[in-house]
């Protein structure tokens, strides 16, 4: 076990699915990696919210024990998502994005974070992503995601953030459209000859494809009855994913990769089920197991 | 071990696909189907072509101990179909259907058929497959395919096909127009309470959804480098699922519909690596057994 640092957004989502819609409701890349990667060991939260942002969201997390010191309140008011997503939940449509403090962020870690062993670096601009990577000694394994909007604006810069990380996770489409390869294999091969050890491709309901060392590992995702909203899915599936290696700290193994993927596809079930973090502010270890148990019978 | 019957459509197909072009190859759902089900057990196709239709291809399925009794040559031309492939390949852009002999098409079945135990309805008019079906005497299993064309034109009729077969195999997209159902945990539930034991929903690269008496069975398709050609996956999907299905002959158990399925998706991988039935021309089951074992190490 050992502490995770994690730098991502933290913000106030507004979201409409064909089965309801939610107003300024609890969200962001870093809450949402936060709340299942504390289910397996410490972490640490960089980023910055605005006056507007509730005492009782900060509670949920140290509820869980994350350490908030890296997490700034400044003046004006928190980052603001709207969207929906339409019948294929498996696409976000961006209404409107309000960065708000979020605009002027500027990563700046605590001391105590600079020790942190496990590093995962939400999808924000790469430039950010390794601005809190250059303030980390040694760290010991470090993720990334990104999005189309860097890989498109940011491109030179994402491609050197490659080279610095061990494991990138990304969504199928932002693959193809990083790589420039439609192919799944071809695209997986390409991501990891640009730098990450492994790369973890995230495919909505058809699961993940793993790929390290010329290895692959392709599972679907559980199948659940009645997504809510996927807002977030794939941001827990990266707290399952760290979380589960920082909890066995023993590097990259081919079988912790695959239990990593299994527990972050297991937790991305759980978040689809309800609209914004709803599923996860209660999820225990129990339920995980029973549905692991459920999901092991769907693909054996 | 057992005979299959399958009515479907006997094509030559003109593909263009973003690795390549081919002229009116052999194609049709009955071809892709006999090529892989012969390799389990002994099969009958029901179908027509016209004079155009090459002696060679009617060879090559004679030399797999095909029965072509049922395949009638009448004046006219075959079937041709044309269509292209983007650059995601889980979706055909038709460009022309040439029906041909194909659009007075009345199956009627040689009294030697009348007694086959297996039958599979591919992809045509489901008042054809119905008038195969009464054709047959107390089959042991039947099996339908269908697509968006008589889900649009015959869904009465194809409803009314449902209550007489026991499983459908259909495409995903397919599943969720029929059913209205976007989910396909509803979807597969839906299409099983209209009628058939088992519903196997074909997701393309992202494999198969197989629902039987309330149980899920989901996994990826065997990871292909190099995707020449999806155009007759799922029709070989198809051959290889009623061919393991005909040979072990023992109805319906679960164990069964899941190595169905895999054998089924193992057949598919191979015809996605060439052109037409190319891959399929010479297949042989040391190949199979070493893809087996392949997409073993890929799934567990």
């Amino acid at each position: 076990m050992s502490d995770i640092l994690v730098v991502g957004s933290v913000a106030y989502d507004s979201i409409k699915t064909p089965l309801g819609q939610v107003e300024r409701t609890l969200g962001g890349s870093a809450n949402y990696f936060s709340l299942v990667a504390s289910m397996f060991s410490p972490v640490r939260v960089v980023g910055v919210v605005g006056e507007d942002y509730a005492d009782s969201d900060l509670e949920l997390l140290r509820s869980r024990s994350v350490d908030l010191e890296g997490l700034k309140k400044v003046p004006g008011k928190t980052f603001h998502w709207q969207g929906r997503y339409e019948a294929d939940m498996n696409e976000a449509i961006t209404l409107k994005t309000e960065l708000n403090v979020f605009e002027n962020f500027n990563p700046s870690l605590p001391p105590t974070y600079a020790g942190s062993r496990y590093v995962f670096l939400a999808n924000i601009d790469p430039d950010l992503q390794m601005r809190v990577l250059d303030q980390v000694k040694g760290p010991q394994l470090v993720g990334a995601d990104t999005m189309n909007f860097w890989i498109e604006s940011k491109r030179p810069q994402l491609l050197e953030l490659l080279r610095r990380i061990d494991v990138l996770l990304i969504n199928e489409a932002e693959a193809r459209q990083l790589t420039g390869q439609w192919n799944i294999v071809q695209s997986v091969k390409t991501l990891t000859d640009w730098g990450p050890k492994a790369v973890v491709v995230k495919r909505g309901e058809y699961g993940f494809v793993l790929f390290s060392e010329g290895r692959h590992f392709i599972l679907p995702a559980f199948p659940v009855a009645e997504v809510k909203d996927p807002t977030g899915a794939g941001d827990t599936f990266a707290g399952g994913f760290f979380g589960y290696l920082s909890r066995v700290d023993k590097g990259l193994s081919w079988p912790d990769l695959k239990q990593a993927c299994i527990h972050g596809c297991l937790m991305a079930s759980f978040t689809v089920e309800d609209f914004g973090v709803g599923s996860l502010r209660q999820l225990q270890w129990p339920e995980i197991e029973g549905r692991r148990a459920q999901y092991e019978e769907v693909i054996r």
